[in-house]
C-alpha cells in the first residue's frame, strides 16, 4: 500500500459535515465558519532524516522550513496564512540553545508573514526530532482554489524552476504567499497546487481530482540549475529532476489560455519565472511531448511515503 | 530548562496578531473570525513510548486516544470540537492492517462527536509511531473560558475520580465534551482546564495565569480504585497518585460559591462524579489542609516534559 492509495482508502471510509466544504484530498481542508467567512487549515510532519538531515543543516533551517511549508499550503490555495499551532517531540537530551535555535528560526518566516504561533504541544521522546504545524488561513472575501477544477483546453503554469531543491532551496525556498493570493484576486484560477511531492506526482493530483489529462512539453520544463548540478551526481537528467524532484514548493497553476496570457504579460513574477507547460486534455495521466516530435505517457514520479 | 520554563519564554517572544483573542498559555488558542464567531485550535502530539506503548495496547486504542485527548481541550474551553486535520508518522515496515486499525480508533470517537477528519499528512521516517491531532473548535456563541478568570473567593470542583490512569483510564476515558459545553452555557465558570498533566499541575496552570493560590482539603479529593491498585505496587500513597497522576482528563473547574453549589445539585455530573476540593485564595502556590489540622504548602507535581 502507498500513501496515495491509503488516503484515497480513507476519505471513502469519512464522515463528512456540513459545514466542512473541502476536506481530505487538497493542500488545506476549508470550513466555513459564517456565509463569507472561510477557515483554511493545513498540517505538515516534519521528522529528522526524512524531510531534513541535522547533520547538514541548523536548527534554524529547520524551523523556517517547517513553517515555509505550511505557508505554502495556504498559497496553493490563493489564500492568506494567519495562525500556527506547532507540536515538537524533542529527542531526550536536546540542549535548551537548540529548541530556542528552532524557534527563531520558525519566527524569521512566521514574523515577516504575520503569523501568529498561538499554541503547541511540546514533548520529548525517543526517536528523532519531529515537528508538526498545523497552520490556519483565512479567504479574505476570495474563494479557495481546489485542485478539483482543471478544465480541458486550460494551460498549466509553473513558477520558477524546478529540480535539485536538496541542494538548498527545500531549506531556503520563499513560499509564493504574495503570488499565490494575487493570482486568486486577480484571474481566474481553476486550480492550483505547490509543488512538494514533484511536478508531475503534483500534477497528477489535480489531474485526478478533476478527472482529466494533460499534456506537457519536454522544451518548455524550466530546468533549475541545481537540477544540472545534481544529476551530474545522479546519472539522472535534469528534466528527469525537474519533473520529479520535490520540495521546489513553486505553484502549479491551471487556467484559461487568456487568463495564462494574462499572468505571463503581467508583472507578478520576474521575467523567466513564469512557463507554461503544456495543456489539459481529455482523458487521463500524463503525456510528455518530446522534441523529437514524438508523445508517449510518463508515469507520475516524485516522493511518496509508505512506498513497499 | 523544563517543558513549562522554555514555554514561558516562547510566550514572552511571540509577536502578537490582533484577532488572536487567546494565544499560547491555554487548552486551545481562540481566534475572532467575525464578531461573534470564534475558531478554537488546539493541536496534541502522542508518541510511541510516551503516551502510549504498543506493546500493552492496540492501534485502535491510540487512535481513540489521540482524537479524545483533542477534544477533551476543546471541552476544557467550554466549547465543541468539530474538525481534525491529522499528521501521523509510521515507522518503516508498519503494516497496512495497522494503519487501517488506527484510523478505525480515531472515527470509533470522532463519529460520535460528530467531528470530521478534514486533512492531514501521513509520512514514514525511523523512530516510533508519532501522531498529531490538530483539533478546531466553535463557540456556538459561548464565551470560551480559560485558565485566567480565577478570582479569589472561587470554589475548586473536579469531575470523576482522580488518579491511576495509566491502569487504563489513559486510553478509554470520555472525554468531558457534553459537560463542558453544559457548564459554560448554564453557569458563571470562572476557569476551567483538563487534567492532563496532573491534578496539581493542571490547577497549578489556572494559578499562574489568574495570579492567585488555592487551597486544597485532603479529606476531599476524590481518589480512584485505579489510584489505590497503583499505589500498592509503587509504594507511593493513593493520594499522592491522585494529586500527581496525568491523563485523567477530568475537568477542574473554577467558579463562585453559589455557582458551585449549583453545579453540584444539578444533575450534570452523576452522584459521587462531582466534588469540591478547595478553594482559590489570595497568594501563590497550592496550600494542602491535612485531616489533622495542618496546612502545608505543597509542590505541584505531574508530567512535565524536557526534564533536565
Amino acid at each position: 500500500m502507498g500513501e496515495f492509495s491509503f488516503i484515497q482508502w480513507i476519505r471513502q471510509k469519512q464522515k463528512r459535515r456540513k459545514d466542512v466544504i473541502l476536506g481530505i484530498g487538497d493542500d488545506c481542508a476549508v470550513i466555513a465558519i459564517s456565509k463569507d467567512k472561510l477557515c483554511l487549515i493545513t498540517t505538515d510532519m516534519l521528522v529528522d532524516g526524512t524531510h531534513f538531515d541535522l547533520k547538514k543543516c541548523t536548527a534554524r533551517e529547520v524551523g523556517r522550513k517547517a513553517i515555509a511549508c505550511s505557508i505554502s499550503d495556504v498559497a496553493a490555495m490563493g489564500c492568506q496564512a494567519t495562525v500556527a499551532v506547532i507540536s515538537i517531540c524533542f529527542p531526550d537530551r536536546t540542549t535548551e540553545k537548540f529548541a530556542k535555535e528552532l524557534y527563531k528560526g520558525m519566527w524569521s518566516i512566521a514574523d515577516k508573514y504575520n503569523i501568529e504561533i498561538a499554541g503547541g504541544d511540546i514533548i520529548s521522546g525517543r526517536g528523532p526530532l519531529c515537528i508538526n504545524v498545523a497552520m490556519l488561513g483565512r479567504n479574505n472575501g476570495l474563494r479557495p482554489i481546489s485542485r478539483s477544477g482543471a478544465r480541458i483546453g486550460d494551460m498549466i503554469l509553473v513558477s520558477g524552476t524546478l529540480g535539485g531543491s536538496i541542494l538548498g532551496k527545500h531549506l531556503h525556498f520563499e513560499p509564493r504567499q504574495k503570488e499565490g493570493i494575487i493570482l486568486n484576486k486577480n484571474f481566474k484560477i481553476h486550480a492550483m497546487i505547490d509543488i512538494s511531492d514533484g511536478l508531475t506526482a503534483d500534477l497528477n493530483h489535480i489531474l485526478e481530482e478533476s478527472h482529466v489529462g494533460a499534456i506537457l512539453h519536454e522544451d518548455r520544463i524550466p530546468i533549475s540549475k541545481a537540477a544540472i548540478t545534481v544529476s551530474r551526481k545522479t546519472g539522472n537528467t535534469p528534466l528527469c529532476h525537474a519533473l520529479s524532484d520535490g520540495e521546489d514548493y513553486e505553484l502549479l497553476i491551471v487556467l484559461p489560455k487568456g487568463q495564462a496570457k494574462r499572468v505571463i504579460e503581467s508583472h507578478l513574477f520576474v521575467k523567466g519565472m513564469i512557463h507554461c507547460i503544456g495543456e489539459i486534455i481529455n482523458g487521463r495521466g500524463i503525456q510528455m511531448k518530446y522534441t523529437d516530435g514524438s508523445t508517449h505517457h510518463i508515469k507520475p514520479q516524485g516522493y511518496e511515503h509508505l512506498k513497499s
